[in-house]
């Protein structure tokens, strides 16, 4: 074996912290808030709003099992070579078929969560330098992947009916450059819980087509309606300018790691041979115990089930909020998504508010990190579905508690 | 819904085009040639040995079915939650303990295969015109994810000892600018099926620290020896400056999509984060059949059989050739890994050999793949590890037809 000498020993220690020269990319992608959190909410004593989890009590576990028992009977040892960059043909047929009535399975590539769809169309669309447009606020975990590209953010505000589109329209006609895309949570936002009316939809779609502007929608909370189902998606209206990310995170579960992209079969080629590049393809398995799973008749029932369950959790966060802070937090009952989005008076900071609240065993995510730009510093993102109902009356009660010692 | 008027309906066939304008990144990303050629193997009567596919016959499917009962039952519903960036904690100790001893399982990431790692560690190293160096030849899929980076490719001969290092030094002194890394397979190349010596892992180590230039080790075929272990790998040499790259795709299944990087500490937080920002984390059900099967009795087992298998191939394959190709083709009985790396006479052109073959209905990859600049064009890459010895036999006699119509 290979002893350093002496003086080689010397040179490790001198040059150890020059030898690994990381790209500026590195150095500009920022990490992420909730990941962190993530972390420490193993912590005793600590209850967590922070992460956008589902229940998990809720998988369907049972089911996943004899799928697996199955698929493994029947395909063998296929299950578990290489397999096509694309994806599970039968899955992509099942997406299409259920989100993109008319399109075909060969505009379906298939991806590890759709935050690597977001990391792929960054990949595919950013130059250092790019501007791109996007909600503000929007969900943290697409500001951390467009970071890494260092792309010019502008940011539309997204009011309770959608983005403004006076301000969106003013962005367009003061560009320098034309945006490279308009990155969009149409449906129960994170962090908002926002949704886009049918109009602002319809005038959007045709005003960024108008402007030559593709649409990134991302649909990770359509499903998760406790109402009424949400207007037409923006690639249904468009599909010519929209590509179209979702996920099977919220609707089945997370750790599986299957999202998809849907795109106009020319550019899709392209983000094939990008995908090779990044992994050569996503685990064969999984594509399989979500198809298995969505193509039965399990399906229906088990959104019927997660939609009642989080409106019944939504309600009960609600009717906490209520009790403790009366009418000093502006609060409408939640219509669908995973999120409360909380509004405080413009005097209390919500950074500090955030680092008070780990203090006392509570965790959520301080509002500033949804933000482009100068952040809004007064909310904070509540995730509602996760926690038991006792979690949430205590959770609640120690924010209140927290909030008043702040006003 | 929306109803794109007439004027509109123009617009979008007129801009369609310009609509997605993809980055500089898309258009430098070469389609991987395997990757392409695995959507033809299954033409009728196609035999292939173009994939570097591991025998799926050999995957230990009943053992993968057991631990995923027992897991499902123990861990119940956080193997479907989402999870921790770093990867399942005991697998990572399992890889610490068997293939870095002495570090600790907070030096590594797991990854969704190597593909990833590579697309990790290049996000994390290269800058456009980057220097970067790499053998002659090399993995062709590494080849492709660092081409996306726009590095500047500094080839080194692989020869039959390892890379040529005097070639290496005049790299080192003449660079312009200092690499950002040496990308390395020293055990069973990719595609040469060369190893290093120790004498040439030793010297090699010590010129890339006093040049201050981190080594990227790529471990893929390692535990694929049919005689003899390989000697100490370049990570245990010198872990103050080698990151180590490996991967269950060989050793157990690729279609699971695990893999590693084992980095010191210190940077591997920006790897975490640049992991983050990709996919959030790899898939946890994966990762817990990984470490079911890895960490259990039968892991050794499997290894032996695999070893002893492909070695059976290997030299079943080297007869075909020899029976065929008597003298005309320099080959030697492989000692580990997955290829033959077939060299013909200088005035065969593979690229044309692999096309012909392709007609016959046999499935190769041209050596002009793996190579960085200017490529040599009289290789071909011959994976045995897959086929049938009926399959190789017939595969070896069409070669040999091709090849005597072209010389």
């Amino acid at each position: 074996m290979y002893k350093p000498n002496k003086k080689m020993g010397k040179l490790i220690i001198e040059n150890r912290s020059e030898i690994f020269r990381p790209s500026a990319r590195t150095e500009r992608t920022p990490a992420s808030v909730t990941r962190d959190i993530l972390k420490v909410i193993d912590t005793p004593g600590m209850i967590s709003f922070a992460g956008g989890l589902p229940d998990d009590t809720l998988f369907p576990i049972q089911d996943l099992k004899n799928i697996f028992e199955t698929s493994v009977s029947k395909k063998g040892p296929k299950l578990f070579q290489y397999a096509d960059t694309q994806g599970h043909s039968d899955l992509r047929a099942w997406i299409t078929e259920r989100y993109y009535p008319g399109s075909s399975a060969e505009e379906i590539l298939l991806t590890s969560g759709s935050q690597q769809a977001l990391d792929l169309l960054s990949r595919y669309f950013i130059e250092e330098g790019s501007p791109i447009l996007l909600e503000r606020p929007s969900y943290l975990g697409a500001i951390q992947v467009f970071s890494s590209y260092a792309p010019l953010f502008i940011g539309i505000n997204y009011t309770e009916e959608g983005p403004d589109i006076e301000e969106l329209k003013y962005a367009l006609t003061t560009s320098s450059e034309r945006p490279k895309f308009f990155y969009c949570i149409p449906d129960f936002q994170n962090p908002s819980s926002y949704s886009y009316s049918l109009e602002i939809r319809n005038s959007l779609s045709k005003l960024l087509l108008e402007n030559g502007v593709p649409i990134l929608e991302d649909t990770a909370y359509r499903e998760l309606y406790f109402q009424e189902q949400l207007p037409i998606s923006l690639c249904e209206i468009g599909p010519e300018h929209t590509i179209s990310i979702g996920t099977f995170s919220k609707t089945l579960a997370p750790g599986l790691r299957v999202g998809w992209i849907k795109a106009p079969k020319k550019i899709l080629k392209d983000l094939i041979v990008q995908k090779q590049s990044m992994d050569l393809h996503s685990a064969t398995l999984n594509q399989e115990l979500v198809y298995g799973f969505v193509s039965s008749s399990k399906y229906e029932e088990h959104l019927s089930l997660i939609r009642k369950s989080y409106r019944r959790k939504s309600e009960h966060t609600f009717d906490c909020f209520r009790k403790n802070f009366g009418d000093s937090l502006p609060l409408q009952i939640s219509k669908g998504g995973l999120f409360y989005w909380l509004e405080f008076p413009q005097e209390i900071d919500t950074d500090l508010l955030f680092q008070k609240c780990l203090e006392k065993g509570l965790a959520t995510v301080p509002g500033s990190s949804f933000f482009v730009g100068k952040p809004e510093r007064n909310h904070l993102r509540w995730n509602f579905s996760n926690a038991s109902e006792e979690e949430t009356k205590i959770g609640v009660e120690r924010l209140f508690e927290v909030y008043r010692e702040m006003s």
